[in-house]
């Protein structure tokens, strides 16, 4: 794992090629993508069976097969241990709680000439959550795209979720039984996101598709944004951890591991004024690495992209923090809501050394989709409000009509806009 | 102008041509894009100059040339007739006080662990604001883009507005002086979208880039979303007019010369169950037509994309609008509000026949950058949200890691993620 200091004469270079977070260029899978798409736009269900057949060795597929029963969601529930489906059930609530204090509202105020200004919020329609399959399922994703929606008054949240050589997730059907999901089919890739966009025979389309997947995922969803929404293009996973030197080594050696455990390119970096606490730091993991069941994943992210990084004071850790915009922030500190303030990008913030990561990632509340690869400068967590939508509301008064007609007509005529000046004015008249 | 019913027998279809949304495709002009972006992106002021020079006709730019001083904006304002910088500063003013009643603002709560959930709000850094120059020039668009940046706390807004043939439009000037934009270059295309996303050595990179623009503006933010943030990829503009046959035809003729007269792709339609009514209204718009400044326009854009549509009932309108999605939806009826609860998509509502859309997309105070081609299906108007990022916060108590460290751990273990289920159950214990 990297060690590097503020005041090392090649920081600035190194921290730069730390935080770059460009992707190479994913031409062909792009290009494959659209072919993709095309495909199941024109020819539907048949698309869909040809690449589910091949690409998730399901020969036995057929339309029928596609689809999840609500019985074996709710099997599957049935069949977790006790304490397993009660974890399920409290991080659900818990993500519905969180989703409940965030929810839009409509909202109207008359200004001084009786018009009346405001919103109505309204939820969408159809969603549609990807969740992965296969190996790298799940429950905690499901739970966290799909509760939202339901939060929002969602009508029909239609999930798709592969299931290569046919092996289905107990987890994935389960938590979507707690979600709520109202039908699930078992496709994946850009065939999925496609067949969502643009709905086939079996596959209803969707108003807006959310979910994290591969790159080919990645891909259907930019492709298809603009046809539906999207709530973001998620990049590899990662923690920054200021820490004031309060905290134990051993829990912020461990928080480095469950960033890491995710995947190779998994990021995680610890920030610090107190050198002699990153030492004990990278003393831990490698005193802890070996017993870690996921140990040679950590290894290649650790060593690809972890750093622990020596700074002069704490001001400090926060200015690189703000430059990094991590997705997930831990602040191991003693007082940790004296730094929040000055912390103006992050996808969330895990306050003091009881709060791990973690926590968050299943059943804190606040949602797990978080803006990766310095997104956070202009965007948020996943939450409630991606499944609603404001509709601006104007109703003027006959007095604001008078005051309103004047305004707008002057500035339509300084566009050349006629029609709308000669359509303002209409209404300052009697009728 | 077509004038069809609900009852015609080929309905149906006539209705799914008229609603169809897809542009054709721009392969040709998403390549020239990328191609620009990659060329700014590697050679910056050169690359944007050398485009600048050619494509805006300005032989003599260099890079001092590129931006207007706050001066010259301020000689803007100030050349303005007293009556049209009343109404500039008028309309600003209330899109001001429209987005302060929209403002997100920091909320937590505390749970019955003792454990504290919420999120707080920051703005934006900078933003990027895109505002067509030459002939289509619209002032209003600086301040509707602008102002809930402003609002929403924005450190600094960089404004981009190419003058071809070096020609400054003086009302864009002056509304941008209104509106507080810190910097303005003019430049414009694809290139000053690259500019912004990447920065250049004369242009400031941003970190969201919002405001309208042609085929290769749209390509160009689709292509760098993710880089920066991007507020929608506007289609051409749409009104929808229901009408209960209580209003003025001359008012709704002009409603719709004042959608059609953007330009040839604009889209504006009356729905009425009363055929009397849409008959008047097809002779209003005949008798005036040849009144009108851009007659022209108008004439291309009602043959090609107008509509009157005859419908059993009022339910029927309501449910023609909710299958439009229309960006904007005129309640052309004696009562507004018992129709606005059925309203599940549309960009904006205008109540009543003293509310033309003209009043909208200048100074009601609801911002005219609106969901276009159906997606306010699942997108909202442009809002000071837009420039505000929400950051979660969780700090767990010493009870509420206790209890959130068992279910976190159970569903980590779900996962097969076991450093997660260690980092959990690690703050539950004894430190």
């Amino acid at each position: 794992m990297q060690r590097i200091s503020t005041t090392d004469a090649d920081f600035q270079a190194i921290f730069e090629r730390l935080i770059d977070r460009d992707a190479p260029g994913l031409a062909e899978i792009d290009t494959r993508v659209s072919q993709i798409i095309a495909d199941v736009r024109q020819r539907g269900d048949a698309a869909v069976l040809e690449y589910t057949r091949t690409l998730d060795r399901r020969p036995e597929a057929d339309q029928a097969a596609l689809e999840v029963s609500q019985a074996d969601m709710q099997a599957a529930l049935d069949g977790l241990a006790t304490e397993d489906r009660a974890a399920l059930e409290a991080a659900a609530e818990r993500i519905a709680d969180y989703a409940r204090s965030q929810k839009l509202v409509d909202h109207s105020y008359e200004d001084d000439h009786g018009n009346r200004l405001g919103q109505v919020v309204r939820p969408i329609e159809r969603a549609g959550v990807y969740a992965p399959g296969g190996k790298a399922a799940y429950p905690s994703s499901v739970l966290m795209n799909t509760v939202p929606a339901k939060v929002a008054g969602v009508s029909e949240i239609i999930m798709v979720s592969p299931t290569p050589d046919g092996l289905r997730n107990p987890w994935v059907l389960a938590a979507a039984a707690v979600a709520g999901v109202d039908r699930l089919f078992t496709i994946g890739g850009a065939q999925a996101v496609a067949a969502l966009a643009y709905g086939t025979e079996t596959i209803p389309e969707v108003d807006k598709i959310v979910g994290p997947g591969n790159a080919y995922v990645a891909s259907a969803k930019r492709q298809v944004f603009g046809r539906v929404g999207i709530e973001s293009v998620a990049g590899p996973s990662e923690v920054l951890i200021i820490a004031d030197g309060t905290g134990e080594p051993e829990w912020t050696a461990l928080d480095l591991f469950a960033q890491a455990e995710h995947d190779e390119m998994a990021r995680a970096m610890v920030v610090s004024p107190d050198a002699d606490f990153l030492d004990r730091v990278a003393a831990a993991v490698e005193a802890m690495i070996e017993t870690q069941p996921r140990a040679d994943i950590i290894r290649a992210s650790l060593s690809g992209q972890g750093a622990l990084i020596a700074t002069r004071d704490m001001a400090e850790c926060v200015a690189l923090s703000n430059r990094i915009a991590p997705e997930h922030l831990e602040l191991a500190v003693d007082a940790p809501w004296a730094l929040v303030e000055d912390i103006v990008h992050a996808g969330a913030i895990f306050c003091g050394h009881r709060t791990p990561e973690a926590f968050g990632d299943y059943c804190a509340g606040p949602n797990h989709v978080l803006p990766t690869g310095r997104t956070a400068r202009f965007s948020s967590a996943l939450g409630v409000y991606d499944f609603q939508k404001r509709i601006s509301v104007v109703e003027a008064s006959a007095d604001g009509a008078a005051h309103l007609a004047p305004i707008a007509s002057r500035l339509a005529r300084g566009e050349g806009l006629f029609a709308h000046a000669a359509s303002a004015e209409a209404r300052a008249r009697d009728s």
